[in-house]
């Protein structure tokens, strides 16, 4: 089977080689658009597509992403009805996920910040201290990523609250809300906020002046979601009048994040360049295979993305 | 009963103010030594007590720790054998440790020491990242609070060994080492070393050169035992050497560490004003009613300190 490789932003070739390597033999890797036989086309692997790149592949079937998000594909114009899209969903990618949100959660909860510049300026000051049970935590989505950071969470203590567009199965331990109502009981009392949902039209700026003032006052926000959630002018302004106490970011409107931004230099806020987790190469790899063997099969591939909901 | 506060560090009624409060009644609190009728002394509360406080008191039967460490009680010259030293035990005291020590693991696995670095220089670079199951964590100590911590370490990923002085029930994921020789197989590939040891005289001194040496090179120290576990000029080395990557250092030698000291502004130190874990106020004050209850009883108090291990 033929797979075409994609990407505006990566060498996808050079990032994939041991898993192109692997598959020699059982998956035909060509680079778009660069080669002839577009028609031999049925399957691609992709990561922020150009505009016109699946019209060129009159037979393609399916479109495997490299990640959990897929907004930056099935936001392609070129992607047509009939073509699934396929996400990476891997267990130890919820877990580099649950790993970093706790590292977050625990660096709000214990004053890491303000231990950090006390040790800058040799100071020995002991800090009053709040026990886990103290912080309640809303985790925003409650699919396979933001199950595992509420289980996490709620083993080392904190009250974890979780919000998900439409009802969940309940967990033990968790408190479980949905739909719009939901959201505003959610955010009543929650001092730490994580943004785990996926980028739809009805979540693009949910992270904004109005989910702020409703948490808790001096709260924190961990925001791994995609940069479009966030209202980042909101997020100033929460700072700037202590509604919010700081935030975590790894993901940005614009990445890399420009020199010239403020929240580089920003006191209250903690940034990553959007290394909050990957899938590892073998479960992009693992999917391409299973991709290509459902389709060779002649059957639907799993993982596919719904398009009403964007995941 | 009458209950004597004695402490050379800290203004026992001003720390334990809303204790002695909840207490009146049941317990007669008084300063040392500017009371009258010592002989009506049978329970101390102690922190660091003077070396010839309890030669005032004839009839004192147990003393309480604030904490879970008793070795500054223990070493306090008047201390008779017929008196019992109780620590405080608590499984919140237990879960503040564990949410400490996987902040540092996550820190040193996740590398956010150089993401720090990047953000103050307005650099964005992804870094290659390392799932918690190629990181192993070594623990020294396996009471109740190193086994709270092997138990969050281990669920969140991390391979976790316990090393004790002497053999333990094993627990689940975990793997368990003891005594001398099982020491230098629990450090054999272990990056991440947690010191969670009593002071005694066996393991004074321990987190030497030839420990860090027996480790993963570039490995990682959290030291969150007792100061007097650490020879501090072998981790220097350690750390200059490359031997070991960075420590995270929360008790130390001299405390408040004083403004000279070379550890303040080491690149590959985080350090902590002697703040990972608290008991908390309830709990002490119920050690000491619980303690008090069973001497007016007759009957010897929980948590007593085994004074041939020291712990």
């Amino acid at each position: 089977m033929r797979c075409v490789l994609v990407s505006t932003t990566l060498d996808m070739r050079a990032v994939f080689a041991p898993e192109i390597a692997r598959l020699q033999g059982q998956i035909d890797f060509v680079d778009h658009p660069d080669f002839a036989a577009a028609n031999d086309v049925q399957l691609a692997l992709a990561w922020h597509p150009p505009a016109d790149a699946f019209a060129r592949y009159p037979n393609l079937k399916a479109v495997c992403s490299i990640a959990a998000g897929v907004d930056n594909i099935l936001s392609c114009p070129s992607l047509r009805d009939n073509i699934d899209v396929v996400r990476v969903v891997e267990p130890a990618q919820a877990q580099m996920m649950s790993g970093f949100v706790i590292w977050h959660a625990i660096w709000h909860q214990r004053r890491f910040a303000t231990y950090r510049a006390q040790q800058q300026n040799k100071i020995w000051q002991r800090l009053p201290q709040r026990t886990a049970q103290q912080v309640p935590v809303g985790i925003l989505g409650h699919g396979a990523i933001g199950a595992r950071v509420a289980a996490d969470l709620a083993m080392l203590g904190f009250p974890v609250k979780v919000w998900s567009r439409s009802a969940k199965p309940p967990s033990p331990g968790i408190t479980a809300f949905h739909g719009r109502d939901g959201l505003r009981a959610m955010l009543q009392d929650t001092e730490i906020l994580v943004n785990l949902l996926p980028l739809t039209p009805e979540t693009r700026g949910i992270l904004n002046r109005d989910v702020f003032t409703a948490m808790r006052r001096g709260g924190y926000l961990i925001q791994v979601g995609r940069g479009e959630h966030l209202v980042e002018a909101d997020l100033l302004a929460a700072l700037d009048s202590g509604q919010l106490s700081g935030a975590a970011l790894d993901v940005f409107l614009a990445e890399p994040l420009p020199k010239e931004h403020s929240f580089w230099s920003h006191p209250g806020i903690v940034l990553t360049p959007h290394d909050a987790c990957d899938a590892s190469l073998a479960a992009v790899g693992g999917t391409v295979l299973a991709t290509a063997e459902a389709l060779r099969a002649g059957m639907r591939p799993g993982n596919v993305v719904d398009r009403g909901t964007g995941y």
